[in-house]
């Protein structure tokens, strides 16, 4: 039974612990917890890089980062990498993107290979294989970052103008005397957008998406709408009425110990000095910054409402698989930290999601699974779910679908999170060559392991610690449970995906066939090769 | 000082031991040993695999197999794949191909990307970034497999003739009774080639070699030619006078023990029973094929002679560099084997002889190295002769420029080679799936470990063992170095050159840049950006 579309919804910096099915205990999102209760949450879902680009990245090939080489925000995905959209395509899916991707094109390779940038195929090898039915990153401050997205005009049409409406009316706040306030500052967070809400970005990525949807089922073919929000990202501000929904009365606990800076990893003592660690670690910052964060989720909730709704008006509830997720975590002040980038639950884990229509999946709705899955598993789910042929030479991941319907023998013995901090000042501190910068995390579902290039790793064991204070990675009585981990390490850093332009069964085929193609290697004579002829019952 | 031109010779199938410089006792080779007298001879230059297509993919883009993923032959070579014409053309060096090399294309990526194949870039993709000044792969039995080369109608333009000259001429000889006997087979390869010297392949791919260099002279800009000989590869057949220049006594002794079949690896024993091996193990055959072989050698040292002479008389001597190797060796029945493959000195050595033009390699001519090299870093010295740029992010090899001309501090810890076995009765035999039958060679310069993946590994010491009969692999006294040759082995598995999109010195450029981009991360009002831009010095 074929999946006819799929929704597949992506937050970015949104925390697996914040949402209400998964136990936050003052944020409410019915609508995500309808999705949960409609489907599977996944418990113990994990990115292969926690930060966005390389993220992505994976999500959008179903390969490590290892294999496609976008080791970090703004690293172009080299050209020719096969991406989600190429593998629906090839089985006549259309495979749209509605918001952020992060993807920067291999203009160098794309150059090299002759291909217009212009070009149906040059667009959609720059926009990482999605037809881009809206590219919105979702940054756009001043400069030349990313300027003037469509949305700038929707705003200008609507009279927020001026230069930058993304930044001026989107993304910042109006003071007492008329100021702009730049949502940028952590300081403004408690105060409403300018924008109404109806305009904002969330809002008007989900009418795209609606668009996108409607077009589509004009259009007849089965669908893949990657509606993908910036938010709740930075700049942490968000409109009436959801800025004050939630107050610092609301605001969890911080975690954090003071044991983690007692002889902390060199690199994880580097990431706390960060300016966006520090600023967390101040008081009231959390108390301002988080209720933001919250009603941006919350936002986000009610448009997964909408969509929801109008999935069935349009008749598409049984026929479209939904998928809610996120790119990565937000650390939030947790560990002494601010963003993602290092490897706690709180940053490496997402949140899952997964409705699916079929009635093989009837048994697993509202349900639960712990089971250890991958960001790369969501393209061959996807593959599998249009009925398309597996690729396992090509997508590292695996598909989720027999988890969805029920087979208990799907099993994973260990995540895999790669991160290159070479562009942090981790690799300053510390005089790391920019190759080296290279962390790997390998976690078994109790111990977590991350290998550091050229250091000592970290280790936790989320049993005793599932708070992940204690770093046992150069304690002598973890040395047995390190090797095991690096064992783990080592038979996947040794077995890439990289022979891609072959699958096991042309593999297969092309076995033993020299003889039909006259090749004679090891005949001695005439006699021997009508013999192996014979033998072969090939005609004479 | 840039080299303005080089000359690339690759001989296929051509063992290191099988030149009268590397020692061997009948064998003479004076013009392949005057390089050597000009030069530098490497004495542990080893492939990255020990087969044609993979192995020349490792030389033509300076990478890993793991990393360009053309794991056996015929496994096209990903579209984008960075290759070493494409790094050469960049800094305008005109790079050309003359004969061989088992490229395939990546036609598939290529309409993905709409690439047409006859395009300028198309034809460069098509043949891994060389223009084909003469594309020729030096196999073309009747069948699918590689048909009507252009040497098939220079054969027919001198009378030549037949439904396949290159066969039924080049690669065969001819009975009493006027049969045509084929070159295919072993019992024939005492008999000349029906084609006359000056006609067969060898000279032929000369005559076009010094055909090209004429005209890039003409031309004016840098060139590096790489002239590709398919011999001394099968069909083991050459012309007179060279089909009987060697005899039977001078065939050197076979070198195997019995004591290499007492409890083989898995892999090995499989590797035995391909009927190239089992034919090499019977009486007498050896004593036919083998002074072909060294026949085959014998030409082409007498072209490597005329080329000498040419770019003598054309006065390129002074400005031309002159590389000689092979793309791996030949059992030959040692170690009861035939053909490669596997990991033995004789099929996964190469001899590689480096004449560099410059002044600055005057003290090294004449001398042999024991440095542990790469074909890998073949494309780097290319590049580093030129004066180019070093590109690391992308070639896995190092220049040998530093070892040319004298530098003590050139090091390397291991060599690395790879193997994939999934088109051979090993797969079949053990029942091993397709994406595991890897295999992984470490070698240190005296512990030789072969890794497979799922099996026991091999393990050689050549200091104490130089023959290699005695596979360690399974012995207990060994378990150090073997976890120590693994410790290797994970090190090089965990660092692939995977950021190919962007370089080492992009990557500190775009470091700390955010500010500029006016992204504020991690500030909590304006008065701590202000106070950031000022402490960077930014104009207000």
């Amino acid at each position: 039974m074929c999946a006819k579309n799929i929704l597949w919804i992506m937050c970015d910096q949104l925390r697996f612990d914040y949402l209400s099915c998964a136990g936050h205990p003052y944020l409410q999102t019915p609508n995500i917890d309808a999705l949960a209760n409609r489907g599977v949450r996944f418990s113990r879902a994990y990115v292969q890089s926690p930060i966005c680009g390389p993220s992505r990245m994976s999500f959008y090939t179903g390969r490590y980062v290892r294999s496609h080489g976008s080791t970090w925000n703004g690293v172009p995905l080299r050209v020719g990498e096969p991406t989600l959209g190429d593998h629906l395509s090839e089985i006549g899916v259309r495979t749209a993107l509605i918001g952020k991707t992060h993807m920067r094109a291999d203009t160098e390779g794309m150059a090299r290979l002759g291909i217009d940038p212009e070009s149906l195929i040059g667009v959609q090898v720059a926009q990482c294989g999605f037809e881009p039915y809206e590219r919105d990153d979702g940054l756009h401050p001043d400069g030349p970052y990313a300027p003037d997205p469509a949305y700038d005009d929707y705003l200008r049409d609507r009279g927020f103008g001026g230069s930058n409406p993304w930044e001026q009316w989107a993304n910042s706040a109006q003071g007492e005397d008329g100021d702009i306030l730049s949502g940028w500052l952590l300081a403004h967070a408690d105060k409403p957008a300018r924008v109404p809400e109806a305009h904002s970005e969330t809002a008007y990525m989900t009418n795209r998406a609606m668009a996108f949807i409607r077009e589509a089922k004009a259009d007849g073919r089965p669908w893949c709408a990657h509606l993908s929000y910036i938010k709740p990202h930075w700049p942490y501000i968000v409109p009436a009425p959801y800025h004050d929904m939630y107050g610092a009365n609301q605001v969890v606990p911080v975690v954090r110990s003071g044991r983690e800076k007692e002889n902390p990893h060199p690199l994880y003592a580097s990431y706390m000095e960060e300016r966006f660690s520090r600023v967390f670690a101040r008081p009231g910052v959390r108390e301002r910054v988080i209720p933001a964060y919250m009603g941006l989720i919350r936002q986000i909730d009610d448009h997964v409402g909408r969509l929801a709704a109008f999935l069935e008006e349009e008749g598409l509830t049984d026929s479209t698989m939904i998928v809610f997720t996120s790119d990565h975590g937000d650390y939030l002040g947790d560990h002494w930290l601010g963003e993602k980038e290092l490897f706690h639950e709180v940053s490496v884990k997402i949140p899952l999601i997964v409705v699916d229509p079929s009635r093989d999946a009837d048994a697993t709705r509202g349900t639960v699974t712990d089971a250890l899955v991958e960001a790369i598993d969501l393209a061959p789910t996807f593959l599998d779910a249009f009925g398309g042929k597996a690729k396992p030479h090509v997508l590292e991941g695996r598909s989720l679908l027999p988890l969805l319907r029920g087979s208990p023998d799907w099993t994973r013995r260990a995540v895999i999170s790669e991160y290159d901090y070479s562009q942090r000042r981790a690799r300053v501190d510390h005089d790391v060559p920019v190759a080296d910068c290279r962390m790997t995390m390998v976690f078994d579902g109790r111990w977590k392991l991350v290998h550091v290039e050229g250091m000592r790793p970290m280790l936790y064991d989320l049993e005793s610690d599932p708070e992940e204070f204690v770093d046992l990675g150069d304690d002598p009585a973890c040395e047995a449970e390190r090797a095991r981990l690096l064992g783990l390490m080592f038979a996947w850093a040794r077995n890439p995906a990289n022979r891609i332009t072959m699958s096991e069964e042309q593999i297969a085929a092309a076995y033993d066939t020299e003889l039909d193609a006259n090749i004679l290697i090891g005949y001695w004579d005439e006699a021997e090769v009508d013999a192996a002829r014979k033998a072969r019952g090939d005609a004479e």
